[in-house]
């Protein structure tokens, strides 16, 4: 593999961190900037943003969407669920799932890649379910208190460092790494 | 007041129609146009949608916005109301307040105006509350069948025609007007 060089449109460092952990022989630059954000599915929300950050910068670039999606609402809240948490917070998104008995949820991160010539989606997903808020302190972090991934009995919260192993971003960014090695 | 000409990015007839009727002196025009939706605040979503409409057809334009706020999810699902409609429906929207005592909403409407030198926004906001289906036939638009406006026992739906002369709309287009007229 080439020595390569990618944007990752983000102000976030701990985003920026993990993905140069991942992508450890690509070059990753941060660059925040400030991308609009559409309606819709995770996937086209990636992808514009890629296409935008593209715009701005003119080099291979990444930007990434999180989104939280409840089974019992159909994929609801979806890529809306920052906005949910910051309104409503873990305890408002548990008792959205009070009239339901479906519980389980995914978390999905999708990652848009623009170069100007290819534009591509990688997608990294964590089935789960949504439980009353458990936390670990110092892990806090949006709505990790309140996910349980299946398979564990610890939400993102308290298994702490370890959910970088485990998580739909972690996931979607191995799927970036095959794609650039390729 | 000059006779003036104005685009409206729609593709909905019945709004189109509405417009018109509000808006009597003046030329609407309607021009259905694939505006990118954004999130965020019913204001800034309308606003943006007028500017990018601007941006197509170079000629004074409006684009409207619709959002439905639950008092008890702090203003929320608001402008993705329509999202939560297509994968939930009316039932899925009601059982959203079930663990609620509060079912007050506001209907809101906010209309964007840009004609490349001023860009505003006008605003109509209905008060209500959210309530099980009640329909009446031909009128089960929508959210309208759940959404029981103060001082009616009837819902949007249940109104009928009637609702186009209290509805958010209206008053956003009264608002509109008004500037127009100036």
């Amino acid at each position: 593999m080439k020595h390569k060089t990618i944007y990752f449109a983000t102000g976030n460092k701990d985003k920026l961190r993990e993905a140069k952990l991942i992508l450890n022989k690509v070059d990753v630059i941060g660059k925040k900037l400030n991308l609009l954000e559409l309606q819709g599915e995770p996937e086209e929300v990636a992808e514009q943003k890629a296409r935008m950050a593209f715009e701005i910068i003119k080099k291979p670039v990444i930007a990434e969407d999180t989104a939280l999606c409840f089974t019992a609402l159909k994929g609801l809240p979806g890529v809306y669920i920052r906005h949910f948490l910051d309104r409503i917070g873990q305890e408002g998104l548990v008792k959205m799932l009070e009239p339901y008995k479906d519980k389980s949820a995914e978390a999905v991160c999708c990652i848009g890649y623009c170069d100007g010539k290819i534009t591509k989606v990688f997608k990294g997903v964590v089935k789960g379910k949504i439980v009353e808020p458990r936390a670990k302190a110092n892990f806090l972090f949006g709505w990790d208190p309140i996910f349980e991934p299946n398979g564990y009995n610890k939400t993102f919260s308290e298994l702490g460092g370890e959910k970088h192993k485990i998580s739909h971003r972690k996931k979607a960014l191995e799927e970036l790494k095959k794609f650039l090695n390729k």
